[in-house]
């Protein structure tokens, strides 16, 4: 196969315009401001230099009402939660301890007070949140226990004769860490502590007086030097025997009565946990968004690069070869570019799920569909920016790698977000682990009659894996999107039906866990060729009819990743040798193809111009 | 197939011994010395700071004699270059900076005046370098060139009438940058420079006085922060017409005479630039010594703190899980610490080979081969580093951000070992060329019945391509070590002469240097599966008879390299689908195997204590 020809320009505008989607009109204004004003904070400095700066910024987005759109109308917001997020990623393209810091005082601190918490705390609080008058911390990880949340060791007694609740620290792995704002500026954190027995439950605990010293009983440390995102102060807190009262409890899903009694309208226990958890989901929506921003403005900076770069001699023209030109070049750059516009549609896709079921109740199974989704594209793109800009930094070579050209800071600061928020691994294995639910009930549902088929089927797939004959009578052309969708969603569907065979096995197995630790990669498998038909299938939706350029775009995703895993379609007679070969000749086809573009698609993006003003692509 | 049961127990003193090779004496001093006094440099600070302690370390270092290793015997050295080379490895355990630093100032400079210069410049010099009275810069890569050295800007024009050579900067583009030492303590630089019509030669150019002041025509600038290494102090130097005397030319290649005569042991002048380049090959070595060293400390850290760590309960004990027990966990860290031990051995044997070449003619045969394993072993080995470090900073979750903790500053500093000292990719394509010289070599030597032979072997191959049935006819066993050195050997032939077949097209086509840049996919794997080969065969080699454990984690290395490249083995024919997915199952079930013996294999590498005392592995 060879790609057909296209003598068409690439329309900048047109594209930024479907990149922008449905809060363009958020984007354009983000971009305005920003353009106009870079943060302070992107300067650098050492440690105190940079928490200042930061915090300068931080004061500045809230005198400018950024933090509003979050927010709920009746006290001065403008309820628009997929603007908010938006506007979260847009402010990914300067500095990103600026982000983080408004992540951490918006997002999680203010959020988890407009998620948790009910109208007592809102008229207390919100106002002065969004203000910066009153900065908080979120202090959910500990020491001993990062992702593991239920396993909590901080704990909180009601006390009904004081009418309180006394928060404690018992021991040293029960310690928060990590805490973002904990270090300098927060003087009240929303704390995660077990409510015996009624498991991890959340307090407003004040922390610091108005002077900015640890209130009686509360100790911080600092964390000190990070690797990256050394404009946010992270620290860690301990209690002892920290009282505060009843009031101080979140309440929306569970509540404490003055005589101790405790009340909730979800009865089980594990349901009222996973809601609660569920009611955060829009931080890690957000982290995803930041780190396409990330990605989007490193991929520019090294793009411009290597159209300016030039080294060794054109063998026939005699002059020198832009190094985007050769075809190794645009093998590390174009697929990550390609793979950087789908999982910004993947992105607005699931923006616009979070809108629509902000603040209403959409069922359990909805519910928890969104926040597999929101997980497994965490994962997928902080692991995607971190590998991106790591890429470009090396094809930019010695420049990349001078603070001066940004990229070595956006590696160190986005490096944290493949773990926090959720670690990647463990995200999507929770991913893998609604899957598998899933494809139980819908197992369960088939009965008698329709297990007999299930297992026909089966027997026929194993047939055709022993049989790599399949796809030669199906004639694969790998730029037919039918072909790729199918491709994709056939490889979902086998590998999940795969693992559940194998973990039946583990129910009646002596040791359930050793089965069920044995297939981990499998399970991994599960959760990223789930998320990579979702991404594909959010990016070719995004690609308006007869739009060549876009289209290509997706087919190098589409084929990439296909190419990536070709081995899998392989063993599985998915694919033989011929068409596995020809991927891999597309995708070479598909680099040469959009090289020539490659500017225009970065253009699209539309970064501002004034944070791109680097050295290197100086003049 | 599963994996035969082993129940000996590890001997960390005996992997040791292994592990420490031929130069032991060296290794063990070092570490006694480091281990008694970790670099003052590990303690971080800003960019001042940091300069101003590494360069004090780098005097403790002169002070103790650790240069006088690799220099002559008549100049109080000890002429031990394998031992200069493992010496500077092992300062990689503690600050890269102060790793580069001895780099740039005995082996890249003094190296330089060493192997290019004669006993006028060895006189004049040699102990005043070892001793830290003269400190320098290796000055080759300039703003506008890098990788493509033949074609810098920075000329040296020879004046026969006040015999002086004419140093000078014609463009911003000739600007020398990056380099190493120039900021702060450089007093003079061997700048590369066009001598024309001779092409580049290097000569000695004063560059500060006494008083550390920029001499006349000297522009020097601060290259500033980096992402790393920020107790390196590189810099830009510029030369407006700077003089210098007859005798600055490093003339051991070449030499120009009082009359302007120029004259040169060595003919063609490309054979001339070749050999001036491959008398710097040391440095080359070194860096993939450095990177190990790293890697080794962040997987130590990584697996040690793999098994403190807890958490999610198990099911059945109901205690806390350690998270090395984890399949997921020991699929991210003994797959790479597998390839550190053969990546190792590699070295060891890669310096065994410099050793015993060192000052004398081995012919330019055996020269090219031993530059092509040092670029590639360079190449493979940098990589390794920066991909594994990342990965056990990941593998450590927050802790592993912060910086107490040592990962990010590890990733941060030998994030530009991948390219500098060679970008890499372009090592790569080096590599590459050999093979495909060697390969055309050998084809010329078949003569015509040689050829008919040949080619009807090609068709042959041709057919076994066609029939995924060869592997199933030999029942391969992926733990047989015979079966995994054939299968790299194999690899490395079939496709070096595909790509030959490919390029040979180009000698007929119109525009040639589209058909070889459409091949680089294919030149870059011919490149990575001849490393593959030449790391495996050293790993082989040094696994005594009989040592299961050894033998086992070469094992994970062969077949983790052959898992990655499945789809090759299966469009190849060399694999069935059944022997693909039997190698994906031994390779967790090796991980399994080695959990138990992940510390040992660590500890082995012998790290001192006292750079592992970390906070994240403090009580």
């Amino acid at each position: 196969m060879s790609l057909p020809e296209w003598d068409g320009r690439p329309d900048t505008e047109a594209l930024r315009e479907i990149l922008d989607g449905r809060w363009g009109a958020v984007r354009r204004a983000a971009r305005e401001k920003m353009g106009a004003a870079p943060p302070a904070s992107m300067a650098g400095g050492d440690l105190e230099t940079r928490r200042a700066q930061v915090f300068e910024d931080l004061r500045a987005l809230a005198a400018d009402g950024h933090p509003r759109i979050g927010f709920p109308k009746e006290y001065g917001g403008q309820d628009d939660v997929g603007g908010a997020v938006v506007s979260f990623e847009m402010l990914g393209f300067g500095d990103l301890s600026l982000l983080v810091k408004t992540g951490v005082q918006w997002g999680l601190f203010g959020g988890a007070i407009q998620a948790l918490g009910t109208a007592r705390h809102h008229d207390a609080h919100l106002r002065a949140i969004m203000d910066l008058e009153l900065v908080g911390c979120f202090a959910m990880t500990e020491t001993g226990h990062g992702s593991d949340v239920a396993s909590l060791l901080t704990t909180a007694v009601f006390e009904p004769e004081t009418g309180e609740f006394v928060i404690d620290t018992p021991t040293p792995a029960a310690r928060k860490d990590y805490i973002g704002n904990a270090a300098r500026d927060g003087r009240m954190a929303v704390v995660f502590a077990q409510l015996p027995p009624h498991g991890v439950h959340a307090f407003l605990v004040p922390i610091r007086d108005e002077n900015g010293e640890a209130l009686p009983g509360v100790l911080i440390e600092d964390c000190g030097e990070k690797g990256g995102l050394n404009g946010v102060d992270n620290g860690r807190l301990s209690f002892d025997h920290v009282r505060v009262p009843r009031e101080a409890l979140l309440n929306r899903f569970a509540d404490v009565a003055a005589d101790g009694t405790y009340s909730s309208p979800i009865e089980s226990p594990s349901r009222r946990f996973f809601t609660m958890l569920g009611a955060l989901i829009r931080g890690r929506i957000s982290v995803a968004g930041g780190a396409g921003s990330a990605a989007k403005t490193a991929l520019t900076l090294a793009i411009r690069y290597g159209e300016r770069r030039r080294q060794f001699e054109h063998p026939a023209s005699g002059g020198e070869v832009a190094i985007l030109d050769y075809r190794a070049h645009q093998r590390k750059l174009l697929p990550p570019l390609a793979t950087t516009y789908a999982l910004h549609f993947a992105q607005e896709a699931l923006i616009r799920s979070l809108d629509e079921s902000f603040g209403r109740d959409i069922g359990e199974s909805d519910q928890r569909e969104l926040e597999s989704r929101a997980a497994g594209i965490k994962a997928a793109a902080t692991w995607h920016a971190s590998d991106t800009i790591q890429t470009c930094r090396e094809a930019c070579g010695g420049a990349g790698y001078l603070a001066e050209n940004r990229l070595t800071r956006l590696k160190a600061d986005t490096d944290v977000f493949t773990t926090f928020e959720g670690d990647n691994t463990v995200l999507l294995q929770l991913v893998a682990k609604g899957l598998l639910t899933r494809y139980r009930h819908d197992v369960d549902e088939l009965g008698t009659l329709g297990l007999a088929r299930f297992l026909a089927e089966q027997f026929a797939e194993a047939v055709i894996e022993r049989t790599p004959a399949r796809s030669v009578v199906h004639r694969p052309d790998p730029l037919d999107r039918e072909w790729q969708l199918d491709a994709f969603a056939d490889r979902e569907k086998h590998v999940v039906e795969g693992l559940a065979r194998r973990l039946r096995r583990a129910e009646h197995a002596d040791d359930a866990f050793a089965v069920f630790n044995e297939a981990q990669e499998q399970l991994l498998k599960a959760a990223r060729v789930h998320v990579d038909r979702i991404v594909l299938e959010a990016f070719a939706a995004a690609v308006p009819p007869g739009d060549v350029l876009l289209g290509r775009v997706c087919d190098l995703y589409a084929l990439s990743v296909i190419e990536a895993d070709r081995a899998w379609f392989l063993e599985h007679g998915r694919m033989n040798a011929e068409t596995a070969k020809g991927v891999v000749r597309t995708v070479d086809e598909l680099c040469g193809f959009l090289r020539p573009h490659a500017r225009a698609l970065v253009d699209a993006f539309a970064i501002p111009e004034s944070l791109l003003d680097v050295p290197m692509l100086g003049n």
